[in-house]
């Protein structure tokens, strides 16, 4: 209070209400007025007179004094304008991909009720009663070692990826692993190659950074390495389950991919962000796994298999860009919270985290297969099932617009996304939809509004 | 372990050791070969041939069909180079500060032993086993609604500053803050005016952004606003507790900094870094309050309250400049921690952060006037008491080299900061020492090594 009471007393002299030699009222009578305590006023009275704004002599009431340096009139301040940088970094490339704000069977989310909330909570309280030495403040900025550790095991295990924990980086999610990757990597104006469809947050990252973006075509064998432009510096995968349209990338095209890659110089950004819960197939290694893998940025998340408000994500980088990426994450400031990457890692060491993505993948695989027959009744519709993950692509073959089949959907309640805001040159149109929140009695639902809305 | 075998054996047929019409053992001796179990040998097999790379007839061995696809030589890849942006980003300015990676009375850091771990582990807990809805998602990116709530009040109340909640963005930290804020609005090549010396953070994130770095001197009433060159598009200032020497910006230094800035349409960024506990002199209003404090964007954290670690910082940004604040924190990938942010709110609602200060605050001020006085008894030293925060700095007046004191120190455990790494245009020499963790016998044992190393 004292320090409200001392900035508008000082906004008032400033701008003359209050000119030099005008006699303040007590603080009794100021108090009254203003319904504080006499303490309070006084406190502000004595901020002024020891900053030469007051003078206060017993008996009288303060007076004003205006020095010189008080007499430019305060004016509302106006923010300068954004940089050039600054507006490609507000960019927001999502704004069209939604009829509503908010809404079930919304693709990219988790089922929040599949969260393990219980062993979570415990874990958290365990490491938040722990005692963290230097780990508690800004060193080993880049990731807790014990959860470097498991991940580099579960990585060689799960995706063949070969490498040591100190090439491990924790960061808050892939958004800001793809920023720092296009930061470090490239400068403004440069070529980044990236799958047509492609994930919108990878849009955003790259937009952010200034770069143009090359639109490489995608099809039921995952992106075409030979359509990636000769100039980019950057290619932009998801390898195990393309996002949008959920293919898996064939074995020639990794190799290909990985060759191309090479030979231009280019770095390849591989987003695995939901290898976790593949059902339908096997896993293949990792295109990181291939080599010695210098030419491949492999970024995971606890997002899908957890929750995204966690903010952890995980980024492999090769043996070189090691140093300069610990630098530059720590820069920017991508440090992700200690006692959820104690809480992580020790879900992962203790086989509950597996444990957890068994359970998940099952009840996904569940909500996906009965989505994607549900949605089969509907005619002049194409859908692809899901091998993983948690949201599935309805293609409206005929290039109908999405407009009105978002709407209806948005007014009873779901949030699926619009297909074509994916989509950089190769129209298609449809929509993204999320299953991981879907019951039966929403799934039929939602058929039942998108078969009119279509009909 | 299939996902490793698939690897080698792709591996071994790109490079030309098993070529075409080579066949591999049965899954039975492969098995034994490799200690594994027959299913994982079958299910790599199963991979290959699935993938084109295996013949696998019934009663004989596997054939290996090495397609045109794969006859390229697999190489070991080596990573791009980094970019022009890249090497402004991997700077490390900090790596001349320390004569140790790791040691006590370390500047910045609070005491792990006052952490309030049980009540942080409680309030974790609830918050882990509460359902957020959406918020445990993507949207509302830029912070919790109630902790954006809670510290608009607490903001009015003792920092005077004006905000609607909707201003506040929580961050992942100070550093989070100053690189988002550097990146919007600013582009490379710009000027930024900043302390000298000034916070190494706040350097290493414009540097990062490719910035021009201005000192401005500082004398005891803090910085010299005259001193700001006209061509600054931001100026970088502590005004509570000058980073590293502890002055306190007076109120015509304040009036004057605001009217250049505004005269030359330059963002103030003000890092209200430790307010919170100073003990000496009261707090006056923060300069986001003056005016409508258009032209400030605010920095807090909870890293020298509570602990770095949890990543939390938060900002207050001109109402004009919340929509692109928001667009670029989310997608440079800033966002915090959920639990940790409901936590740190209900810390603050329940009144317990505030406990928590007043308690913190009377240790440190404890700890900071005993290492003062302690080192004041060291001739040739200037130490100036500290006003709060939880480091001081040590002057050496006569210009000597820092080197030997602080290998001395770190010898002996300690791990102060070099204070000529802070300075830009004007030499100063000397320690910044952290008082946080500072025990008598820490205290005794430091003067004592730092006396001889001087003397």
């Amino acid at each position: 209070m004292p320090v409200q009471i001392h900035r508008d007393l000082l906004a008032a002299i400033r701008d003359g209400r209050l000119p030099g030699g005008v006699r303040l009222p007590s603080s009794r009578s100021a108090a009254e007025g203003l319904g504080v305590s006499r303490s309070t006023v006084n406190t502000a009275y004595d901020l002024l007179r020891a900053e030469g704004v007051l003078t206060i002599r017993p008996g009288t009431a303060p007076e004003v004094i205006a020095p010189q340096v008080l007499n430019a009139r305060e004016r509302p301040a106006t923010p300068p304008a954004l940089s050039h940088r600054g507006r490609n970094l507000a960019l927001n490339p999502r704004a069209s991909s939604y009829a509503a704000d908010s809404g079930i069977m919304h693709p990219g989310a988790p089922a929040e009720s599949l969260f393990p909330a219980d062993e979570w909570a415990q874990a958290l309280r365990r490491a938040a009663r722990h005692r963290h030495g230097e780990l508690a403040n800004y060193d080993t900025a880049f990731g807790h070692p014990a959860l470097r550790r498991i991940l580099a095991e579960r990585l060689a295990t799960d995706r063949g990826i070969r490498a040591d924990p100190e090439q491990i980086l924790i960061t808050t999610g892939t958004q800001a692993s793809l920023a720092l990757t296009a930061q470090v990597m490239t400068d403004a104006g440069e070529t980044v190659a990236m799958e047509d469809p492609g994930f919108m947050g990878a849009r955003a990252a790259f937009l952010g950074a200034g770069l143009e973006i090359a639109p490489v075509p995608v099809d039921e064998h995952g992106l075409k390495p030979d359509h990636v432009p000769g100039g980019a510096r950057l290619i932009y995968v998801t390898p195990s389950n393309q996002y949008p349209l959920g293919y898996r990338l064939s074995l020639p095209r990794r190799l290909a991919l990985l060759d191309r890659a090479q030979a231009q110089n280019a770095l390849v950004i591989e987003d695995d962000y939901d290898s976790e819960f593949l059902w339908r197939g096997r896993e293949i290694a990792a295109l990181a796994a291939h080599g010695e893998s210098g030419g491949v940025v492999y970024l995971g998340t606890a997002a899908k298999v957890l929750m995204p408000a966690l903010r952890i994500g995980w980024m492999v980088v090769p043996a070189a860009l090691v140093g300069p990426m610990r630098a530059a994450h720590r820069n920017l400031g991508l440090m992700a919270n200690l006692h959820a990457q104690l809480a992580l890692a020790e879900m992962m060491r203790s086989g509950r985290y597996r444990a957890h993505l068994r359970r998940i993948a099952r009840a996904y695989e569940a909500r996906g297969n009965a989505l994607a027959a549900s949605l089969g009744q509907i005619e002049g519709i194409e859908v692809h099932p899901p091998d993983g993950g948690v949201q599935l692509t309805v293609r409206f073959p005929d290039g109908r617009d999405e407009t009105p089949a978002l709407s209806a959907l948005a007014e009873a309640g779901f949030r699926p996304a619009r297909l074509s805001a994916y989509c950089l040159a190769e129209p298609l149109n449809g929509l993204i939809v999320g299953f991981a929140d879907a019951t039966q009695e929403r799934i039929e639902r939602f058929v039942e509004v998108l078969g009119k809305a279509v009909g």
